[in-house]
């Protein structure tokens, strides 16, 4: 059974107390709760947990090295500036691709929201995605 | 009576000791007593913590949810960059704003210093500051 | 004898695993006693340190105050956007400079690499470069 680590970065596990007028009204055991029964349907053996230390992710993600088949991650508000998380993916992961870094002279507004702030053009291997619903953000490798 | 938790954010702890022709010879414990000395004046608990750590700054904004009346918080460089710390103040406080978002294209010259770093426009909620030395920025929550 | 710490940030412990045709196939435990070798040439004692949490570099930064000779760091993906490890360094240096923050209006493109990703003019004190491979940041103070 291939074994895969959900990861979530900060302030994921405020979920149904944050903002809930954005982020709903579904709390972050729910979101667990959603994650292992879909992994027992598709027979995948997951592994959750939540930081909102970067330093903290980053050593998980460099930890399953060789031992474990996946990563599934929603770096939070790190999705738009840890180049630290960005490269323990890369340190680690054999397929997959993740863009977040700014290009000179910043982003195109294109690319950005409302407030200004970038949201990252998320490029997920061809693995696919296993929970698409616009929390995840997903890596994957052998 | 009131409780109140006034967090520091990276290197607030080295006040005395840092770049004394910025921040001044007023140690991080005279600061602390400034606080404490105004906290009885106005008849609040405070709660007094610091951190170099992202990730721990915004532990502990969390776990001020439905347990503190209000945050004072000082981010230090993470005023910069810290999204977040950002979405934990969101998270937890109905009241106050803060803005840090860059907007697309980056800030504009007039909010940024001589060295181009962008210094926030932090827009306090009404609720004011408590302590308004430029060291501070407020957020208040009921 | 002179006491310098050498501090290593986020993911160059991955040295030899991570993307291999940029980096190398040199571990971490190479680049360590490469450090050590040199520094039993130099007559220098060194203490070598590691983490992924910019926190923690912030922490290591601050005990050198009083307690070491110098540092000399690199602080992988930090080097990018922590100012808190640059303040850190700020604060405990007396010597050596150190040049991050980004210019209002962001980086011109001729310091930015192929991807768009500023990378650091370091100017280093003029103490000079201990290790000077590109692998090393220097910041040397008395």
């Amino acid at each position: 059974m291939k074994k895969i680590l959900v990861l979530n970065g900060p302030n994921i596990n405020m979920l149904g107390i944050r903002e809930k007028n954005v982020y709903g009204t579904a709390t972050y055991e729910d979101l667990c709760e959603m994650i292992r029964a879909k992994a027992a349907e598709l027979k995948l053996e997951v592994e959750i947990r939540q930081s909102n230390s970067e330093g903290q992710l980053v050593d998980w993600i460099q930890e399953c090295y060789g031992r474990m088949d996946g990563i599934i991650m929603n770096p939070g508000a790190y999705t738009h500036y840890s180049v630290a998380v960005l490269d323990a993916l890369k340190a680690v992961c054999s397929r997959g691709s993740y863009q977040q870094y700014p290009p000179a002279g910043g982003f195109p507004p294109s690319l950005c929201d409302d407030s200004g702030l970038y949201r990252p053009d998320l490029r997920p291997g061809s693995e696919g995605i296993l929970v698409g619903t616009g929390i995840f953000c997903v890596i994957l490798f052998p």
